[in-house]
């Protein structure tokens, strides 16, 4: 579906153009061509490829989707640039989804994939700032690359959330410790899921920055190297999260099996007691003819204080050496 | 054994060539042979060898087999290839075998051994492709490499959905968890060999796109490029499952660990509750002749209400607690 | 809030100079200018802005702050440097801070951002070592980086510390295993904080020392070397502290659970000759009519004799095999 | 030791050459002399220094052993390489031998020490082919390594096996997990010594291919590739070794533990049957004056029916729990 | 405190000289000052740092101590390195100091700082050798740093006997698995701490030979890649011991917990033989009046073969399942 198609001279809107006449609007020096699409058909993408002469195999990843990010640079003038988008929640299946663009010397083309954010935002604030937009398709690139990518910081900041969330329940007692690492173990995977995400994109973006850049990004260097700061901050806020996620798994067993050991070593050691107590009481329970004590008045009351005494004497013993 | 032999010219299919004549075809110029063999013998491979001028090493490990995936330059104009296919299961043993590939300036012989997919299709669908078939020896071997890895990706899928489903037993409670270190146990295993057939191939491809590539090589660059970014998204799925599995592996030994572990204390709880009631029912049961409540008509239900009663007390306190 | 703003010739003081008349000064030759902000406004960041030439993005991290350590280079003659502060106790959460430096030709501007560690020590040393000073800009970025870099030794040192307080108490004997767990968590997450400090500015500090250095650092590289000297020791120590904090979780959860176990296992075996105490008592509990020794004078004494023989016997060989 | 010393031409045996007159050999154009000791004497070792002129302190390295395996040049003529031979079994302390080669422009020494690997195939085997041997002491040091990589083929094989066997074992229900553990043990630092042995040698094969070349080895380099390729492969079989086996000790713990509480937690549950059973009859063993159905005919059947009932209502709780 | 300070000609003693001629030594062409200082004062240091004209930096870090081992270049003709010493056994805490060299183009000055370990030696073996001294200052570096590394082999023997040690405990039944613990954790904190010592010296001295190298230091190549030979085989052998010390605390705690829970498991079982015994003499110790087997004479005898019975058939089952 196309969502507009608009030529730019000198950093300022010229006209909406109507797909047919784009090659008017190319042929004019100094003017470039903006065209969004939003899940291209393939009839609308070969109508495009026609009109800017994109590369075959190009195309066809626009068109198939679940592509790495990634920047491939087509001959001279042509470089394709996939990023992903990410709706992600650090309990639900995150939904990714792709935004394909071609830029070309005198045109942008930008392909909107299995995504629910819209990008029309990145358009008005280009045209607000018109001696940015003068510099040209690299620079929609750029701000589109942008704009995806401030996306991903609240991401991150809601699985720091979620962490932080269950580090505190880790150190509580009587936690649910099983609870605990389905949520880590989620956590995780959402982490690595991101970085997947994250990664490849902070690889292509370094290919528009420093040392050698494609023909037609010298000038937007410092730009592009804003981004690859933001994505290297994320980056080492995900390497963060997933070595921390992987010690608070490690912890959380460990403190829980600390308590549960502490548990069953209390309960055993109060088995102890009743052991002592029920095998005093079984020894006046013998049915001996010749038991002194049994004929005695004070036999009972000297029983159970003789039971209550030893019992309460290992149970000082037990509670004093940690047992208890 | 010999699939088939033929001869190109512009793309286009010139004749089914007899091995004896493949030299007068070689002689033409614009004009390549492609010939196919499958469990090669040596006396079909000598042959060969005498037709094409194969280099010595090449053709023994062509010959021999169990090789690393791998691309390899003799002199200025042979590129001898090494390529794996994969059978494989998540459960059972998986069947790798061979492509061998040797690529001239005017021809291109693909040697399959030990495997049971046949590369057909891929001389059929270079055929319906004139234009591209053009392009040489080295689009042939570009199409034979990219129709191997395109079947990598269902084997990945097997392996994720596996993965997936274990994860699913993982958190339900009661769950096998010694069947489930098992399966991820084989799984993990299936993810390592897979790795080794991908990472090499990965490293071999990548030297024929970007930077210096051989001779030959520099028209068909970005469609290795394409296999790279292929084999790229295959390794990163691969790496994925690889530390997901190791921590499913800790996390369900956690849970398990947790399960049982409250279990045994709840057991324990019990056990507990019972070494109270069996002490006080052996207190009554002692024989000591002056005990006055035995011989009250209260004596036995008032005995049966503390009894009940310390240990509803006790199990109260315990379920308080959670350990009942 | 600005600090203080001075010209200075040959590394000498010159004079106290208005921010308007920042101007002037920066046409004298062998003259540059110093100027230190605190928590700067965007009104004085546009100020300087205007007065320096900085460049927009530069200017903008300042303002927002949350930035990666980090050097960039604008054009041929502004570099921009950010620094981060860091105040850390092993057990409370840490601030971190920034500075910002803007270096050119002739030109210091340091703007530092949530910190409550002042650099006013920094220019008095400078001032004190004019020889040292009259190498321009790019030493003073070193002063302020030395600086700030001094200040994280003892931080490490803390860290340190706290790592051999833990360590001391794991291997006594009777240890709060569950507390030392949490310690231990709480410092890998300090650790991990700082490196996220060091490691970037190692990094950044790396690219003016050796090889290719911007411009007009030619001359201080010796200088920069010190620094990324002592942030390369700090890196070493982080991560010893990260390996030697994973290994203690691990040991400490070791030690535990042996201690726990043997616990258990000590419990279980009072249990066990407890269990036959009582399995004793209960035979001579029994009701039949026909058991000679109850009738005997010597029955009770024996009893007594074979339950406490016979416990004995079972204990000691308990003890000798090490569970008691 | 001497074993023998003779002298090639066009890559035929021209005569053996007692060691004096070596010097006259070496003179000859087209000729080269190829020596090999055994547990060389360092008199021997000075007797070739001094025809061969081979510098000080790869001698040293030859006569003291223990090095590494590794590459030397010394000057333009000559390289001196180290290689280890490895007798393995994956049980018995391994035996590790050298073989130091010194190549120079005409001659070969083979220095063999402390392994019981005889090299006279390798002569042999080169004397059998000599338009290979013709390529001179290039091809010599070419076949000497790629003989004593061959060997390393069955190691790795026979590690692999014992790590069959183990795996086999870990999940048979009542496996012996200690002998497991301690045999796993035992097999990783095998893995690891032989790591040793292999990686420097890669690292070092990989300088006499590709890139830059010592001088007198650009016409060998096929054949070091072959030899990298070997060790490559091996290489990716110890890393596969060393990852599994770190999982199998993971997953044989796990399931030792699993298997463990299971029984634990069966012997609890059949306590805890027991338990009940023992406080009833208790209850029946009360000395009350007034328990009105000790008096009955069926008080003692109907006892027994409680009992058992009561226990088996227990029992078959526990066991649809999973507990029993 | 001076140690000496001798000049040399030509590999040969010339004179011992007072520091206040030093400079005339000096300015004496083909011949070289070599000064030994012990625990330098910063007068001494500023005594030399007259006569050398050393850089401040490097003084600095040589009074200051606590370096990391490294090689720095300043100017054209002077090189500052600083290597540690250790005396370090498997159970104290090490002693690290600190040799710090300044190498410039006719004098050598070693400073030796907390170290007990005396250097004199080298100064004799490198008098006896002339012909290797006069390669001058750039051979006296050499041999200062090889008499240090050849230093470090017996440490790490002591380790890895310390290892094989522990390792023996580990699989010998009835161990002290906390102790060993103890033991490598103690041996790993050993195993890091002589890390920090070679690796950053590893990497200093590879600055020394292969590629670019200072100027003077040409013609030592091959001395200064022996002794990166040994700092290499020493790390190879420290990684070693590092990875077998993880597997070692994890196998060493998978032993243990197999053993206490087989223990465990064991007095479980037996605990559940005198369940049912207990529960057995309760049934008969109950006060039914109509229990017939009380009345007869066979009753307590059957009783007591019923009671063994029953036991040794459970026990019999429990010792085939294993658990007795």
């Amino acid at each position: 579906m196309l969502i507009n198609c608009v030529a730019y001279e000198q950093g300022r809107r010229l006209a909406d153009v109507p797909v047919a006449e784009i090659g008017s609007f190319l042929a004019r020096p100094g003017c470039f061509v903006w065209v969004a699409l939003r899940d291209a058909t393939p009839e609308e993408m070969a109508q495009m490829q026609a009109q800017f002469g994109l590369p075959d195999l190009a195309v066809e990843d626009a068109l198939h989707g679940h592509q790495r990010p990634k920047t491939e640079e087509y001959g001279d003038d042509t470089l394709f640039t996939v990023v992903h988008t990410v709706e992600l929640s650090p309990t639900d299946e995150p939904m990714i989804g792709e935004v394909n663009v071609f830029v070309g010397r005198n045109y942008v083309l930008s392909v909107r994939n299995r995504s629910r954010q819209p990008l029309l935002g990145v358009r008005a604030r280009a045209e607000r700032e018109p001696e940015l937009l003068q510099l040209g398709p690299a620079f929609v690139l750029y701000a589109i690359v942008d704009s995806v990518v401030d996306r991903y910081f609240p991401l991150v900041d809601a699985l720091e959330d979620e962490l932080d969330a269950i580090e505190d329940q880790i150190f509580e007692p009587g936690t649910q410790a099983r609870e605990n690492v389905k949520r880590l173990y989620a956590l995780k995977r959402r982490v690595t899921q991101l970085r997947h995400v994250v990664l490849p994109l902070l690889e292509a973006m370094d290919q528009l920055t420093g040392g050698r850049v494609p023909p037609g990004f010298s000038h937007t260097q410092d730009y592009f190297r804003d981004v690859v700061d933001h994505l290297t901050r994320i980056q080492g806020a995900l390497e963060n999260l997933r070595e921390t996620i992987n010690t608070a798994i490690q912890v959380n067993l460990a403190v829980s099996t600390i308590e549960e050991s502490q548990t069953t070593k209390r309960l055993a050691a109060w088995a102890g007691v009743f052991a002592l107590a029920t095998f005093l009481v079984g020894v006046w329970g013998m049915n001996f003819k010749y038991m002194p004590e049994l004929d005695q008045p004070w036999g009972y009351p000297a029983a159970l204080a003789v039971i209550f005494g030893a019992c309460g004497l290992v149970g000082w013993r037990f509670r004093r050496a940690g047992w208890l």
